[in-house]
This record gives structure tokens, sequence and C-alpha cells, in this order.
């Protein structure tokens, strides 16, 4: 399996996992985090082995339409973004201080102001 | 019907009514957002007083459900709540650099990357 589709569905997981059946998140656990195999999670769980492939087929298509509807990962991701994006101005802000640069402070900190604005919209 | 109920329910159908289906998505709008009541609702949309009121008790306990399983409203008033916090710190600031009052605002700042580092986790 690919990484990239791991960690898609690692995120979807994480977001939307208390809308799945037990079976379902027991499955999409052991195979997304816990990295067992299709087979695997067959004989621990004492289901057959296309039993397994299709709960995991069957949970991805959920986990994706939820996200269709609520945009849960990629609403994190903005969020992440822009707190990344304030923690960096703050650095920057404190370098100036630091170095005893004063007059430039406050549009940078109005600058911040605009951000948590936008973010409050 | 009290405010504080149709505020809640009002930031529920906010946050998922994507999940519910037009039908319901269109009499719980009529009701909440624009302040119909039961007796309109059924007469526009040509259904039964009883059967928009099933359709209201049904979609809020729908909305309810998804709120105890994903708790958006709730992260969403946590969200809000840091920003405005950052927001107040950020005039603290300005209001210590407009007096030339510089000693202390190392110590703000760091105290707004300890909020968003814990924002982040």
């Amino acid at each position: 399996m690919n990484i990239e589709k791991m960690v898609e569905i690692g995120l979807l997981f994480e977001q939307y996992k208390e809308l799945l059946t037990d079976k379902q998140k027991e499955i999409v656990s052991l195979y997304y985090d816990e990295d067992y195999s299709l087979g695997e999670i067959s004989e621990n769980l004492n289901v057959s082995r296309q039993g397994v492939y299709d709960t995991l087929k069957r949970s991805e298509k959920i986990l994706k339409e939820y996200e269709k509807k609520l945009h849960l990962v990629e609403n994190l991701k903005k969020q992440e973004c822009f707190i990344n994006n304030v923690s960096d101005k703050i650095v920057d802000i404190k370098k100036d201080l630091e170095c005893k640069e004063y007059t430039n402070l406050i549009p940078k900190l109005e600058n911040i102001q605009k951000l948590c604005r936008e973010m409050l919209k």
C-alpha cells in the first residue's frame, strides 16, 4: 500500500472513527494503525480474508463520504496552518525585540490580529 | 421555544446539516433559521403538522447524536476561545508598545506561543 493513502485514511480515521461500527473500527485500526496484514487480521479476528477486505473498503468509503460532507481533515489542516503561521510570526517579533528593533512591531502584531479575524469568520 | 434551545440546535445544525436528508434540512432550517411555526411549515410543504413535528424531533436527535460522537460544536467553541484569547493578548502587547514598555514583551509573546502549542496538541 502506498504511504500517501495510509496517511490519508489515517487522518480520516482519526476524525471520523466514532461514526464506524466497533467491528469496522477494529479492522481499520489493525490495518492502518497497527500495520497488520489482511491475513493476520483474518486469523486474529476469525473472519475470512475477503470479509476483512470488504470491511476495509466499506469503511474507507464511509470515511471519505463523511469528509466530503464535513471537511474535518481539510479544516484541521487549515487550523494547523493558521497556528503555525501565528507561531512563526511570534518568533519573528521576538527576534526583533531581542535586537531592539521596535519600529516595525505594531504592523506585525496587526498582521496577527488580521489572521485571527480571518480564522474566526 | 426557549432561546437556549434555539441557539443549541442552531449551532448543531450549522455543523452537521450535511448529514441530514434534504427534507430534514429544509424543515429544520424553516423552523430554526426562518422562525416559521409548525403550522406554517405544514402548509407550505404540504406535510401534516404531526409529520413536521416528527421530522424536527428526529432531526434534533440525529444532530445531538453526531455531536456526542464528533464534538464539533464543543471544539468550535474551544477554537473561538483560543483565538479571542490570542487577540486579547496582542491588544495588550500593542498597548505596551505604544507606552514604550518593552521589558515584559518577551514573556507575553512566549505566553502566546504556549497557547499555540496547546492548541496544536
